[in-house]
């Protein structure tokens, strides 16, 4: 294809952010400043970094961040208390409990605890209702910022065949309900899903949000459709099998700079909007 | 086709309702009445009838209703009080709002004044949200009758492509969650879908949650196929013309006496598990 285009996801986060600047600027002259809890319970070196990637994303555009490290023994209860607190605490805009917790917590019950004008992540069951039904204050973040992407290329998606791989709470489930609102035909798949390839052929709009490292094959890939790949797997590799895919697709994202970097952004936009609308 | 089944509504909902009549003689036996609140704005006729219904359904199993009537000029405000009242009145176990309020009230803002543990017809986002993740209590009550009519006849989900034609708050985009969490591959189509046919064409099962009477054609449906009416148009009407599409279909829903009797029955249902909840 000679009108390929990669969807550089570091320029659609750059956007962001430098729209974010001036907000948080304006913001501080009234005496506020957008702040972010993260909590991260027990000591997994990956949500550690995670953590810490966002607290310097933070940092950079003058979001203040507020961390809050558990112990691995820490119990529902107690984690519950910790959020009540930050949902009580004015100073703090936005919540973010970093996934994993410790499997013996009720990660469900501690997530739709966060109370929903806190929600930047988006992981309450109330906020993916509301993303669904087209009202949602702050959708999930990397559906999200897959929209922002999408919106950034002015990809049309009225009409559109759009097959999301993948069902998670936070990624494929609200992904299919926002392009489903953006007027797209949404086809959800999984791991029961039956002749996958044949599926994702009809897609002209194909999102991989499985967690299988190179997973989605060149040969599935209609000619000129636009791929976008939401995976991350350990080693900074992605859903889709990049080289392949890009043969047929007409537009595609790398990984890393596709939707990784955009997801960071779209956090931070969401705690200077939680933190605007706090006044 | 030989083998076809008419999937039949009205024996799905009897043995429904013979499971509850135990369940509320249980209840009373504790002093326990279970109650459904219906909350009727306007003069709308047809709404008036579905209330009726419902109070007549509830009475005939021994569940109390309890009906309010408010007039057309009710506001926003006035509503949102009621249906406070209602939240906290221990008496009642059940809020159903009719659908559609007159326009000049935030009808979604008095779905989600709603309390979730009497959000027995299914219609907060919040409920929602539950229903998508697969641990709703009440999940919208059309869709709730969808799966049980599938249950009831043992109809497999795992792996087939069901494709939902329509995405209302209350029917299409739950019962599209809802086949998704029973590992059912899930196409959601719409207005703005090209070539509805042929993706219906594709259909193991095919929801028809459209609201156009007779809209979903014979030459649409795969051989074999299960056709699940949803619709309920003027005069009784469902969404699929019944003659044209037995003839390809495996099992079909009449209108009426298919999913419209099990609908009720859910609903009555939900207001019994609600009132056994509440000790």
């Amino acid at each position: 294809m000679e009108n390929k285009i990669i969807l550089d996801g570091k320029r659609v986060a750059d956007t962001v952010k430098e729209k974010l600047q001036p907000r948080v600027e304006k913001l501080k002259e009234k005496g506020i400043v957008p702040c972010l809890a993260t909590i991260l319970v027990g000591n997994d070196p990956s949500s550690a970094t995670y953590i810490r990637m966002k607290g310097n994303a933070c940092k950079k555009i003058g979001i203040e961040s507020k961390k809050i490290h558990l112990p691995e023994e820490t119990t529902t209860e107690q984690l519950l208390q910790t959020i009540s607190d930050l949902n009580a605490d004015e100073q703090v805009h936005g919540i973010l409990l970093q996934h994993p917790v410790p499997e013996h917590i009720d990660e469900r019950l501690a997530f739709d605890t966060i109370a929903i004008n806190k929600d930047v992540d988006g992981v309450t069951s109330t906020g993916f209702g509301e993303t669904a039904f087209n009202f949602g204050r702050y959708p999930s973040c990397t559906p999200a910022a897959i929209l922002q992407l999408i919106d950034f290329y002015q990809l049309p998606l009225e009409g559109k065949h759009a097959v999301v791989i993948g069902r998670s709470p936070i990624l494929g489930k609200p992904v299919s309900m926002m392009l489903l609102n953006r007027n797209a035909t949404v086809t959800t798949c999984h791991s029961k899903t039956i002749d996958l390839p044949t599926i994702v052929r009809q897609a002209d709009i194909v999102v991989a949000a499985v967690g299988k490292p190179n997973f989605v094959q060149g040969d599935w890939i209609k000619e000129g459709a636009v791929v976008i790949d939401a995976g991350y797997n350990p080693g900074n590799i992605g859903d889709v099998d990049y080289e392949a895919c890009s043969k047929n697709a007409g537009a595609i994202t790398p990984v890393p700079g596709g939707i990784g970097p955009i997801t960071i952004s779209m956090l931070l936009n969401h705690t200077v909007k939680s933190a605007e609308e706090s006044i």
